[in-house]
């Protein structure tokens, strides 16, 4: 499902952005009640090349053919990838992204759920989830259903290059509410790092949406049986970004 | 009432700032849903005078003699005033800012909701209450009845010293988010400016409070009938600090 724009409050917070607005915040709540803000979020969003992470560039090396950008936000993805020559398709349920994404001139920008994909696209040879956004496959459950369908939807070399994070290791990971968040998703058998969030901006409350962030291990758990493989992973000091490939049939 | 440990949610922002960790930031929630983040605001909270907005500085002149500091918070106007040689009381209804205003060397801080003061407290020749803190006297109603009450817990010649703003005209007013809330406020009976707020920090929802602005001539309107008038104003920007001198009988 798209976001509806009356509760688009990330796609506003990325025009705002656009708009050189100042001071604009991504502030996202989390379903405990726990809430943070960030002036770094926006500006990453819409950040050229040479600004970006250093694991962000290295991850963009293993990029090749046609792509598909998955949470493309700003679109600072697509735009580079574009700029390189390849052929992108930038994906995002956030109709402000995708507004912000055509403005600064992505050429196939989709207001489309990750879920809702299918052969109208074409077929791709890389797809990217950079910035945390291996969550955007959802739940476990959810994650394996698209990971078999992008199977069907991918070249016989295709990759997957897709960010996560392991919240048991990462910074601030002892913090007394951190810990009881884990614990609490674990009791309701999800994983420790399942978030469950919302992003709000102004008078704009968001729709909550699982995104999950998960260790390399859980990760290689949910790829199993559905054709892909951790081939590798780029690391970085709070993140890594999995390379992901496909399993030859048997 | 003062505020319950586990929601006290601006207190343990001041004392997160106190401890010098990083990019604290003070979230405030409105009960349209509006919401905004301020990396100011706890800075603001701890600054030496000398960091003070400049009529803030001029306000300081006008206090004289024993002093109650209302919203005292991380205790910077107690603690200016205390080294000036006024006796002052700080108050505050969180647990974590009478915290802070004690470790920072404010000699008498109170947990105690404005509205439960009474004559134990002694007699004051100077109420502050910067920042804002205009709204800590609540709605028209609590506010005639506080006002009432402060007649007879100080001298002749007191003093008020208050800080509100003219939400129809500061910056940003035209918004459509902040008209809407104001219209919706004027619906319900209550001034366009009568802000119901909560502070979030981390997993600590604050409970709401109604924090009016007003501006000068609502005011007015506030003190009329409480033996207090408003002699005059100090302007900024933004805001503006109210000078409220009693009203000899007649």
């Amino acid at each position: 499902m798209t976001v509806p724009p009356e509760k688009d409050a990330y796609g506003q917070m990325m025009l705002a952005t656009l708009h050189g607005e100042d001071n604009v915040l991504e502030i996202v709540e989390r379903d405990d009640g726990f809430i943070n803000a960030s002036v770094m979020g926006p500006k990453l969003y819409l950040a050229p090349f040479r600004r970006w992470p250093a694991h962000h560039r290295r991850a963009m090396r293993l990029v090749r053919g046609r792509v598909l950008d998955v949470g493309a936000g700003g679109g600072r993805v697509s735009l580079h990838l574009q700029e390189r020559g390849h052929d992108v398709v930038a994906l995002d349920n956030s109709p402000g992204a995708i507004d912000v994404c055509r403005r600064r001139g992505a050429r196939d920008a989709r207001l489309l759920d990750f879920a809702d994909i299918d052969e109208s696209l074409g077929t791709f040879d890389t797809i990217v989830l950079l910035g945390n956004n291996f969550g955007v496959f959802g739940s476990p459950t959810r994650a394996k259903r698209l990971l078999r369908k992008l199977r069907r939807l991918t070249s016989d070399d295709a990759r997957i290059v897709a960010e996560s994070r392991d919240v048991s290791s990462r910074g601030g990971a002892d913090a007394p509410w951190h810990v009881a968040y884990r614990e609490r998703n674990v009791e309701r058998g999800r994983l420790p790092g399942q978030l469950r969030i919302r992003i709000r901006f102004r008078n704009i409350i968001g729709p909550w949406f699982d995104y999950p962030m998960v260790s390399p291990g859980q990760m290689r758990e949910i790829l199993d049986g559905t054709g892909w493989h951790l081939e590798r992973t780029i690391d970085s000091d709070d993140t890594y970004v999995a390379v992901i490939e496909k399993t030859s049939a048997t």
